[in-house]
């Protein structure tokens, strides 16, 4: 079947691995036909997980592999090292083409590095972006780039602003996305020297529904759809989202637990804001593609658990389905 | 008297002026007696404002100007052009040693234009550096720089970390004072070019707390009490601070009014978590610092209110009482 996707899954990586990432295979292929999953890992380890869960078994493979690479590890180093780790593995399958795209919650700079290197990118682009999406109060936004390659120049941000509108309307379906520039104000003379010498070359392109600037304070309110920036100022984004929600929530949990009247009023809200809560919770949504490779990297967070898991592989399905690579390389204008 | 301290209070800036500026002068002269307030601007709308409250007459004293400053106005432009708006003959007086500081909550771009341009910079120091107080899980941390002066450079950063450290110790009361700088990663050997250049240099100062490299994710735990970074990141922190905790309270607000259960529940949680988000509220606090002039200059928000004001004269007194701008000079061993 031509639409038949082989994801990988690296069973090993993450806060909650094995467990969640193999339930999370399980149940991408209980809920969708075309999905086969690859576990990369221990294979003692990942039959015991697996032998929880009653599912197609033609379509989960595990392939074994020795090595683990840890949270803390220095990337580079890692790659280099632990060819017989299941990250290295499942890149490699990627790259060779046995699989079309992998999945890992393991080592985000591992990766990052190990994508570049072993996945390699499309010819003509000059970097790979790494393309979270974070919640606004309107849905959700495309950050790009909050990968690992900091100080990007100009040319590099207008293909991230190009590969991000392409995935955005291609696979989370928003139509002529609106991309942005981070800025420190509304008015195209405002910047440092990159985002002046971008913002030009992002009003000249035609491809992309280039709407100018947008300040920080705009974003969670979902002021544009694609936000565009240098992967620094990208990481800053995105843990300070991480960080503040977190800080949020437990000051809100706090005030709820005071005392006594508190929490007869906590438990008449409880619902509603956990429904409300849950919208500003990452973990609801699917991992970080790593965009510009010519095989499909995503990153999940370190705590994601099955759900997550098996969002991101679905996203890797539409990911092939939808072309995305190739509409890169036509509109690009790359070959 | 040796203690008595003069401030400017920019009567026509900001979102709320003059009522809440003139509010914020007159709460501030009947809080403390070695206070005098000078409102710069429009001298019958400030005499409207200052009729309505009784206060010791001797120590508010108006400087009528013809002139205001809108906060959409180019900021070089406005500053030039407009001699006799409330914000230039307020710095003036700064200048000239006819006050000790001036408090404004109007155009971000002019005052801190105007405060470099009209105040000037202490010799030596290389760039002011805004450093406002962003609340955190633990108290507040003191964020600098997230002024207008984008693409500082190493020795720059070095420079803010000393004049924060000594903000923070001797205005806020932080003894020893963690200093960290914001990055991509907790190793030495990650960031950008900039904070790899500058991460051995504080390393070196024995005279701050220097702690390493701080994420964005550990800022709103608290994790240092300076945060030390270049002016677009900084206002990107600072912004987007604002932007997600403005969103959090319209979600949560709009989850405690669903239904009539939710309505109940509101309530009963009301005062406990009207008191914790109220922590969270940035304009509890006082105004940014413009550290590195030779006079003080204090950045209020746009939308402060007579707290804000009232809290930020006090801080020009506290600046000038513990002699704030001797120790910049003799600690960076300015002449």
């Amino acid at each position: 079947m031509s639409d038949r996707i082989r994801v990988v899954v690296d069973a090993m990586g993450g806060d909650n691995a094995p467990g969640e990432l193999v339930r999370g295979a399980v149940q991408a292929v209980q809920g969708r036909e075309n999905i086969s999953v690859i576990l990369t890992g221990k294979k003692t380890a990942i039959e015991q997980e697996l032998a929880k869960y009653s599912y197609p078994k033609d379509r989960i493979e595990i392939v074994h592999c020795e090595e683990v690479i840890d949270t803390a590890e220095p990337p580079v180093n890692a790659i280099r090292s632990k060819k017989d780790s299941s990250l290295v593995v499942g890149l490699q399958m990627v790259r060779k083409g046995e699989a079309d795209a992998i999945v890992s919650a393991g080592n985000s700079g591992a990766i990052l590095v190990g994508g570049q290197a072993i996945v390699g990118r499309i010819r003509g682009i000059e970097r790979p972006a790494l393309a979270p999406i974070i919640p606004t109060a309107e849905g959700v936004s495309l950050l790009i780039d909050s990968g690992a390659n900091v100080d990007a120049r100009a040319a590099h941000l207008v293909q991230f602003a190009k590969m991000g509108s392409i995935y955005m309307e291609h696979v989370l379906g928003v139509k002529r996305p609106k991309v942005g520039i981070v800025n420190i104000g509304a008015e195209e003379e405002k910047g440092n020297a990159l985002v002046k010498e971008t913002f030009p070359l992002l009003k000249e392109c035609t491809d992309i529904n280039f709407i100018g600037s947008v300040e920080a304070r705009e974003i969670p309110s979902g002021a544009c759809d694609v936000i565009v920036c240098e992967a620094f100022t990208g990481n800053v984004i995105l843990k300070l989202y991480e960080g503040l929600g977190a800080v949020f929530m437990e000051k809100i949990k706090g005030s709820l637990m005071k005392n006594l009247q508190t929490k007869i009023g906590a438990a008449l809200i409880k619902s509603s804001l956990k429904e409300t809560l849950k919208t500003f919770d990452s973990s609801e949504y699917e991992g970080a593609p790593l965009l510009g490779l010519k095989g499909l990297v995503v990153k999940t967070h370190g705590s994601s658990k099955a759900r997550e898991v098996e969002n991101s592989i679905y996203q890797c399905e539409l990911f092939k389905k939808q072309k995305i690579n190739e509409i890169i390389k036509e509109n690009l204008k790359l070959n």
